[in-house]
């Protein structure tokens, strides 16, 4: 057991953080002006993310990069703590071509592409050149409950038709974005096994057919890149477009969720910092009734409650890390749903005391605090709610617990 | 003691609920819709208006009305249940010539308007032709302890200068505002009592210095009618604009504040309800995992804590109301602050958990939620933080332990 | 509305609070030493009931007191606040007639004894001079749900036949205690309705069979009056030992249980405002790093949100009361289940607070806080689960959810 | 970074975990019948000792332990896991030699005994043939601010005479108790720096003056080997009793905390597993409502939170010994102080949770649930309260953001 990072990961930590410093955090200003008038500012992303590939702070997130695909390979825990970096300022993980969904595509594609998928969807990908967005939520259904998803793919001699309506598919606007990965019924049998029905398949967005119908306010926010809802009408795709087996929707889907999920969390986790930082700060610069409000002793507990929550929550989102490097995704099943609801609850309870420390100033937009405190709101359902996480956990609980009572072996 | 509602305050929510009912409810989209695209819908506003002060339904805030003021007079604990009902729709208050800021200053006038201020300030607003604003909190002071509060009134002659930054001034852009009551310091001796240097006066909008610098987000969402933050530079007014006497503007904003917190909590509580209804029926309605969700015991949980806390802030601030109206507003000053703070909490509280039952179309503004459930979070600024209120909630109790050492008196 | 109590009950809060001072602080360290030692000093108690019985301060819980019972007679409402004052006294309510189980054994009997049943159980514990208990949880079922009990009450000629376990029996070690209610299964068909199945006896507990197995400690603390474990095997009672009719066992509980949960929560009320006045009293005479510990911040906001919940329950508890005068005990079913789990989960975190307030001293016996607090951790048990009264109350909630669905009348 | 233990701590978790269910489990019953009576059963700890010894499972918790010293030596990494596994049956610890306090006492008699005190004092220990306690809390004096401790040490001669009362003597009426490591004030000067006022000297307890005054009840239990109020009246020891230079006292005492709160804290995560899986197991077991309670969400939630709960706390407890191992006590103080918050806290909830689980069972001694959770309370006070903890943790991230604000060095 060894708590300290690896001089690799030190050096890339050290790097990663330099650039943000001299790149992206002066970028900052214009982005954010940009966003706030509804524009996804790709002029200034352009050259940062030319710069990052230089530097070699390029697709960082994919294990499995391949050395003929760009980029520098990293494990799951390495990775880490350069997510967490990079999640203070909440644009730039794009710079580095490790922005959701993404990054969830490309592993996804990296997983069950066949070589024609891989030349043309997944190498753009990798280069930055296109991007790409994740059409599975429906308004009609429970997200904790997928099987209830009604999206159909039907096949019809080469193509597939796709009828359905999707939303909270986020990216669908930004400009470079090409395609969807979509899940829909294939098997439309009633009898069928309720976890094998769904399919995913590509679809690029210019078939036509595809209408983005709106872009969803988040808590009052539209985002220029978009969390959207599109209606999929008698779309025609290739049947050549299938992502591997018919029937194995879920599969896939879950594959694709746990290293985004500790992306997230890590991200989540930088936010944080930033927040316990600038209430700190805060508490020290502020006064009331004659002194700095760090000498009150409820701020003073605030600070010490965030910077042992966070603390805590990165510990636990490293050992997953470590976890699916060691033993594979699916065994840290329970811990990716762990970390999932830890760190989304943790988001908004740091950022809530933290507006709280800069009083009605909090409110606004002249800090971050605003902006992560609803969007860690969000994450409360990005990925699932928490009550999913919550059923996924106890129920690895229960397994162990059937196990001692059976003297069965250990369980997961 | 008696928990029924009077027959008089019976039929009077009778009323106010079949109006709602018939002339509000249905204007709520397209107010919405005006809302969205930046503008206070004043022509929606003006007929509901005329038809509610017809109706009768007109100033039911004021305990003190006169009888040649047009409205019902009604005591706090009448008018209090009132406010539930017209909270469930934000805007509505309004037409009823019951919307905060004005209702404060129509009470802080009332108590101490000179003729001529009365005639040229107080009686438009009681009828409704002209809206006002408020300018206490400034950008640099924290507003837990205002005795820090920076902006000058000087006396030159006739005359007061006023000069300073104010924020969260709400109401400024609404079209009908003309003036804001603001407080400042007139009593610049280094010496002086901290507690007598303000004083309040009266600034026409119309005055040359006064800058209305931008419309501030709160958590992202911007209000038609403005949380502004407003320049004065060199504002000239005339010296019988001062409200009261010099030196009282604490005694004045304290005043002005318990009323004003009782309507905020009523209005909260409608609020409440209405989350809570929703909740209640999305989770008959939505089903997961084969079953509503409201068989699930979590959400079972969540909506009987609410009933509870719900039940219980209700009686408390019906308490208050009651007390205001028994004993004087200074009277009840521990209360108003309990309420205050119990009731910004518990809206932020249940609209989490409405927003969760939601799934992620909480977040959107498909539902009322998401935006009652910012505007919660704002509410624990609004008329003070949290946390002067617990600090003036706790100093009553140590003045009871005080006065059971010392044996004194009971204390309040 | 009025909050205010009528000038009758103020004068008997005035009468007993008086008696409290003179009579029962004054033995309650004795009372307590006994206690310790493992006794229950009746010599303490006999004298002090004759004197509060002189008084006219004797069975005020029984709002159906007939004229030729002995005892003032109050409604709910106005005993309410009388149970509050008894609380900050554990063992007070039995100088008054007015302690668990037998006020709710009293209100059972005076509801449906037979004349003989009156004569022989009834009038007795209205003199004071028995005592009983009641025996319905079983070791072996969730008290959640009680359709599963298991004891058997078996017809045999003109006799009953009693097998089964009960535990947690109040008061069965109590030296004057002479009978118990019982409640088990009369009706052992299978396919009976399962809410019809049981029935309540009065078992004599000096009848052959009847077994007091052990005191059960609770967390650690043995009553001296016992909650007991009870065997009952082959018991045999008269046939005229029923309670009521035959399978109306549950109603029977039911009606049973409304007014004593107000009893229980405003005692319990009474306990967290003792509670609040030690931890005051506490912040004021105890210092850390020199100053006050009622200066510092965190104490302040416990000391605050103690107040703000006692006084929200409190008015939740009596206005509970007022309904069960008004309407029934019925119709505040869901308001019942709603106190008590208030109430006890308030009195488990106000004397936390005070506890810590305290330092290491709080856990010891020199201040009532710890027996307290471990009392509220029972009492969230006593009479039914916490998870029992959640679900009740979501139930009523949803029952309205649905009636607004189909437009049905306005549900409880 | 690397989660996982080394080989050689694997096989002695192995190895302790058998020892543990061979010898210590089977004797549970019968050692914690005898505390029951008021007696520390040593006639089933010496025998359990010897065997420990042999097996080479003996002061694992000492990682300076010399060579000619009996015992395992291990770092504080190392022996955590190991604490855990004891924690499961709170008095085990005493059979490898590793109980509080002796723990800590033969930590610092290591660090600073002379020569005949090592040999008169810290040998015994290390052998397990003599035991001692620590006196530093008093009952007049906030333990969260120990400049105030009063107790007296006046040098005369050759002799030190001590005068003052101590509580939370914890083990001083264990059979074996031979002496205890007192902190008194040894500089009366009333100018003197208030850190550098206090000594601690080794007081051997059969010396004429110290009287064990009572042994206190903490939360309603009184432990056999006591936690003791002890009255020191002109106690006589020889100076060369003194421990380390003189005025040193809290730098002692300070040395002597870390590795002791590591022990603490992991025992404890070892009784919140133990919780956890009783918990799990009865929610399998037990049903209402027709279904076990495993299948209800809200008991679901409570497993899974208190699995997130616990690994977490365990990584931090974790984390802060490899902390302490790579850059000693004093390094890791903040963290130190994290850990204790965050576990004690831990303890009184996962407990909670699954007493409720247990129903009205997990108020008995019929589990050792109810005793876990009131030890979790007193956690809250041992080593210091809570305030103390979260105002280290605050002020060293305050530290931070002076540093930050400075352009100073990191801070730790």
């Amino acid at each position: 057991m060894e708590f300290a990072f690896s001089a690799e990961v030190e050096a890339l930590r050290d790097q990663l953080s330099a650039f943000m410093a001299e790149h992206v955090l002066p970028a900052d200003p214009a982005f954010r002006a940009a966003a706030s008038s509804g524009r996804h500012a790709v002029e200034i992303l352009e050259p940062l993310k030319a710069r990052a590939r230089e530097a070699g702070l390029w697709n960082l997130f994919l294990p499995a990069l391949r050395d003929d695909e760009p980029g520098t390979r990293l494990s799951n825990l390495a990775y880490a703590p350069l997510a967490e970096i990079m999640g203070r300022v909440p644009w730039s993980a794009e710079v580095f071509n490790c922005s959701a969904p993404d990054t969830g595509n490309m592993e996804l594609l990296h997983l069950c592409a066949t070589p024609a998928q891989r030349e043309r969807w997944l190498m753009p990908l990798l280069d930055g050149t296109i991007r790409s967005c994740v059409a599975i939520t429906e308004p009609g259904v429970a997200s904790s409950d997928p099987t209830n998803l009604k999206t159909t793919i039907r096949r019809d001699g080469d193509t597939f038709v796709v009828n359905g309506r999707k939303w909270f598919t986020t990216g669908a606007l930004h400009p470079a974005c090409r395609f969807a990965i979509l899940m829909g019924v294939t098997d439309e049998r009633p009898d069928a096994d309720p976890h094998a029905r769904h399919s995913m398949v590509i679809v690029p967005l210019d078939t036509p057919g595809v209408e983005i119908v709106r872009n969803l306010p988040i808590m009052g926010h539209l985002a220029p890149e978009g969390h959207c809802e599109v209606d999929f009408e008698d779309v025609r795709i290739p049947a050549a477009n299938l992502l591997g087996e018919a029937g194995r929707g879920f599969a896939l889907a879950q594959a694709r969720l746990g290293p985004g999920r500790v992306h997230h969390c890590m991200r989540s986790i930088g936010q944080c910092e930033l927040a316990l930082e600038l209430m700190a700060d805060r508490a020290m610069a502020r006064e009331a009734f004659g002194r700095p409000l760090a000498d009150f002793a409820n701020i003073q507990d605030w600070i010490a409650l965030s910077r042992m929550q966070i603390d805590q929550a990165r510990l636990y989102v490293l050992r997953t890390a470590w976890l699916m490097d060691r033993d594979g995704n699916k065994a840290a099943r329970a811990e990716v749903s762990a970390i999932k609801l830890v760190v989304s609850r943790l988001q908004t309870e740091v950022l809530d005391r933290a507006i709280q420390v800069f009083g009605a100033m909090g409110l606004t937009d002249d800090t971050p605090l605003a902006h992560l405190w609803t969007w860690g709101r969000a994450l409360r359902f990005v990925d699932g709610p928490d009550e999913v996480h919550l059923r996924t956990v106890a129920r690895a609980e229960l397994r162990r617990a059937r196990h001692r009572a059976t003297g069965a072996g250990p369980g997961s």
